[in-house]
């Protein structure tokens, strides 16, 4: 039996190695695409991604996958690791296989022109354009629930793809705290005196400085350039083919000090999480980041609550005054207040730290109740606008600043938008733990000493790969499900200072 | 039973399609590991190639592939492509099918071993360390002519693989010529009063600068940047994945003008061949150039014929002293014979256009020996001295600079290099035909027209693909077999007039 066993497991591992083999593949083609390919090899690098793309999911909803999962989950005691090895298997290959060939097939189809409406949509500012695919995606969304099941809500089971074991339930809980909670502050804040002075960051700064400087911080954080490299393209990401092949982007304006360099922390947060990895967990479908949520509260710990503390530039600010002569005259706090500004935008993605949440819990509201059949598609633009007046007091002027902003919703991620707030909060919660741990960190930190910071995540968090849920993981790290309350401190705290509050 | 033809051919299309998604694949990964990859990163990418060949290789091989090449067989009046389609999957499929699988593996084995040997042993100038691997290495390649069969020389089926239907006969009598004629010539200059001054092209050259003339160039020549990209790797190379994604790279080197520049111009041929595919050949496996050695002739034509004729630099030189003022001063002769300028020297591949082909006939005339059983391993480093001497008037003071300096032979690939060599010829043959059909042809380089040249390039050769093989290719183009004399009158009148002969 345990002879068996071995040999069985060893072929599930050489299957899900070769598995990774190709969707790494697939990830290098699409990072070529994003940062290196001439204009007119797009289409076919299309059908290449395609087809590799297909043969990874005949690999991963094979009869002989079946046959793994079903042998091992016939076995009792299984080690963590082979454990969810398997429920990862399964869970990829339940997704698709419990729909019909047929309705899989036309939803792809589907997913493929909502992104083509969309965009067309999005560039006429034109919502009834994209309406009708949107309805469909909607609709399919609903349908495929009724395969996969669910149990207390429809939407939970949207939300498992990206943040396994989330519920509404829970997000119900803290969404609603911490929503409560930014809008008593920002109230707060539109009443203050203090209005920070963002002009210094808007002079001209040339690509190569940016990029110089932008390379200086990513190596004193400890993002490692022989398991990786900086690029360029029009949206910053990070991608990787297994935990030695890091790479990160981003975009630089010449006209905002901001934008390149926060977004290369926040990459390298996401980087660092990927480096980490152990080499045993490679080859395993295991050896990455557990979730969305978790990504993102590794990206968004480096960028926020490290990048834009008043330590973190008290040692690199120095440094931006030698490099920069923009900033000259300029004195540290002002530098800080103008990197924390407060201000209510119509925009997710150019959000602020303190209201970037609200913009994630407006989509969360909205897709719960489309998915539970609360509201209808027709009534987004009018729903998006009143929620923006009510949480942000913005409101947009036309559809393309408002509901059609983003293009998740174009190809049907609808449960992936939580896992951006979801980062702010296990953030939060991370910290808390950490000063317990490392009541020096702070001092570290102004003394530009990030490797305990980075060695903590890694012992904690990053070590794990895909092994562990979410929720164990917070639990496990933290001793506490998790909650709003560090976060909504930590807000309170931070801008209370900024803002004289 | 035409329609049973159609059916059968779409699916065959269909599966090379396959074919060709995982070679590109196989490519694009291989650019990226040569131009861009991490250090830690490399090994894992080995594992990343190794599988997706690997799957290639399956395809290539398969029972399928097998059915489709004998229904085809079996047919008579195939049209062109498609006869030509199904030689070429019949040679893939044979080539390894006739092998017994485990010699095969031992021989893929060896062959890798056999690199790394040879690495080591030229880093250590000793030959011994290479020796048995390069014994071994000659031993598979006769037992494997001896599954794949020989019509008159052993030799021949080696060829092949590189320049489909070329044999030793037609082999010895044109390089027996050249070589003849390019050592008379090679005398006569040693002779000559004439010492170009090369002293200007080794100032110091930044990398942008030299960079931004390459693509001035490369523009010119009608590369289309929209359909490639021009990267820094260590050795030079062009690579595609269809016809719309052409990349090159070259190296610069800041105290060398000639270097980068002219590995452009010469990748830049091998592209602009790549890029005028048509895209009806595109999925066929006929979509790419015919042969190493037709590539080489068009790489050739660019680099010598055209970018080392006297029209090229009267349009290029004032560009070239507005850009670089290390020129001032410098005449356009004394500019025009610096790069043409004759050093017999040791390396191939620092080798001037005259006395490269000697290089390779020297490798010509040791494999066909070497694999006939004429000479053995042992004596190589012997007799590749004297050769050196005989025929350039240099000798190698170690194996480093001699018998190991290229790697070709460390993974088996005897029969390769006098492609090199057929460039050469290959490529006067064209010019003679082209000067014919445009009389024109020098005043239009004087002008900086080289559209007229591409365009009869790619209706001559380019657009065929490898639809037809060389020796056909030449003759329909040119109205004569594969000669010599065309490539030796060229160098004779050049040299003549360079070295006041």
């Amino acid at each position: 039996m345990r002879e068996g066993y071995d040999i069985k497991l060893g072929e599930f591992k050489e299957y899900l190695k070769k598995l990774e083999y190709l969707n790494n593949s697939v990830a290098v083609l699409y990072w070529d695409m994003r940062v290196g390919i001439p204009k007119k090899a797009i289409p076919y690098r299309g059908e290449m991604l395609g087809y590799l793309s297909g043969e990874a999911y005949k690999l991963q909803t094979s009869d002989t996958m079946k046959e793994f999962i079903d042998y091992f989950s016939g076995i009792e005691e299984l080690d963590d690791v082979t454990k969810s090895m398997v429920e990862s298997a399964r869970k990829n290959y339940e997704q698709t296989k419990k729909i019909p060939e047929d309705k899989y097939k036309e939803y792809t189809i589907l997913a493929s022109n909502g992104e083509a409406a969309w965009e067309e949509a999005k560039e006429k500012s034109d919502f009834e354009i994209f309406k009708p695919y949107l309805e469909k995606l909607v609709a399919f969304n609903k349908e495929f629930i009724g395969y996969w099941g669910f149990k207390e809500n429809k939407y939970d089971t949207l939300l498992d793809f990206y943040e396994p074991g989330i519920t509404v339930k829970e997000l119900d809980k803290v969404f609603g705290e911490l929503r409560d909670a930014i809008v008593t502050l920002l109230n707060k804040i539109k009443n203050s005196d203090v209005k920070p002075n963002v002009e210094p960051f808007k002079k001209n700064f040339s690509k190569e400085d940016q990029e110089a400087f932008s390379k200086h911080v990513l190596n004193i954080m400890g993002y490692d350039f022989e398991a990786g490299r900086l690029d360029e393209s029009t949206h910053p990401f990070t991608i990787n083919f297994g935990n030695k092949d890091v790479r990160i982007t981003t975009h630089y304006y010449d006209n905002d000090f901001r934008s390149a360099l926060f977004s290369c922390i926040h990459e390298g947060g996401h980087a660092i999480y990927e480096q980490n990895i152990p080499d045993e967990l490679i080859g395993t479908m295991l050896g990455t980041g557990v979730s969305m949520g978790i990504h993102e509260s590794q990206s968004r710990f480096y960028e926020n609550i490290i990048g834009r503390s008043i330590e973190f530039w008290k040692y690199f600010y120095p440094e931006v005054q030698k490099r920069f002569s923009q900033f000259e005259g300029i004195p540290l706090t002002e530098f800080y207040r103008g990197i924390n500004v407060v201000e209510p935008s119509l925009i997710r993605t150019e959000a602020d730290e303190l209201t970037y949440s609200l913009h994630i819990i407006i989509r969360y509201e909205i897709e719960k109740a489309l998915i539970n059949g609360e509201i209808k598609v027709e009534d987004l633009p009018h729903i998006w606008n009143e929620k923006y007046k009510e949480y942000l007091g913005v409101e947009p002027g036309n559809d393309a600043e408002g509901v059609l902003q983003d293009m998740h919703w174009s190809d049907g991620s609808f449960g992936y938008f939580p896992s951006y707030a979801l980062g702010n909060l296990y953030g939060a919660q991370f910290l808390n733990k950490m000063v317990k741990d490392m009541p020096d960190l702070y001092k570290d930190i102004e003394n530009g000493n990030l490797n305990n910071i980075r060695e903590w995540l890694k012992e904690n968090i990053h070590k794990h790969g895909s092994v562990y849920k979410p929720a164990k993981l917070i639990k496990d790290v933290t001793g506490e499900e998790l909650n709003a309350k560090y976060f909504i401190a930590y807000l309170n705290d931070k801008y209370s200072k900024i803002y004289n509050l």
